[in-house]
């Protein structure tokens, strides 16, 4: 069995974090959505003020996936959750249990900090990842579906009328 | 015409966003998940760090809606974004362009914090929402279904084996 260990990434780390949101782009058939670049990477996650926290698996000293996750807010419990953003695991690192290690360590980190629920999206195509968090014990959220406001319409909108 | 404002929530908010959140909750036909209560709504949003931001909208001294947001951080960006936890007017209160007004404040704060993106949730029979959601320039991510664990689930998996 091959060993991996799993710890949080630091800025040394931007160049490999890159490669690994492009490689979960292109699992999810969208690469040319990343325009994220390193310096955006380091300013956001490794700056005066992390918008997001990484978990890195590694074997020896080679990334193999990682977990991008922050918080969010539930009105209904009155506290905060996580939200998991990315878990992904390169193609030839998988099968190791990788994916589930790094889920458990979120969810580590979850119950430390007292959060009442973990929530992420996933893509309705992708069949064996729905398998693996229902068998985890997460349900869908059926009957509610994402909407988002690009930078455009964001602007257009905070620049109307009335 | 009725005049409103549009206002950031402080502490002594904390009675009225409790009932806009239970109002909510029932016009989303769930109002026995609220489980917050006042003394979790002041530590959660008007403690030391703060989890969400609360905007009011008040006809007189009277609420007649709120929005609450988070930031959340998009790994394709490589940057923050907003996340509209909570809309809602209260049913005497609608047809005034007060939700409308409570959004475009969001994208006033989304813009001025340089956020890529705005992104929220909306029940799949709301067709009223939805419309005015996309008159507004939002699409739905049609592709993807959130998932979720709650605080069993989240220690079951933290506590287990391997």
């Amino acid at each position: 069995m091959t060993e991996f260990t799993i710890r949080p990434a630091v800025e040394a780390d931007a160049p490999v974090i890159l490669e690994l949101i492009r490689g979960l782009a292109e699992y999810e058939r969208a690469p040319d959505q990343v325009v994220c670049d390193e310096s955006r990477l380091r300013a956001s996650l490794f700056g005066e003020r992390p918008e997001a926290e990484v978990l890195l698996a590694c074997i020896g000293d080679q990334a193999a996936g990682f977990a991008v996750f922050f918080h969010n807010y539930s009105t209904w419990l009155g506290g905060k959750g996580i939200y998991l953003e990315d878990l992904f695991v390169r193609p030839e690192a998988r099968g190791k249990g990788i994916g589930k290690a790094l889920l458990k360590a979120v969810a580590v980190i979850a119950k430390e900090r007292q959060c009442g629920r973990m929530r992420w999206a996933v893509l309705d195509w992708n069949q064996p990842s729905i398998d693996f968090y229902r068998g985890l014990g997460a349900f869908a959220l059926d009957e509610w579906t994402l909407y988002q406001l690009n930078r455009e319409a964001i602007e257009r909108l905070a620049d109307s009328e009335g």
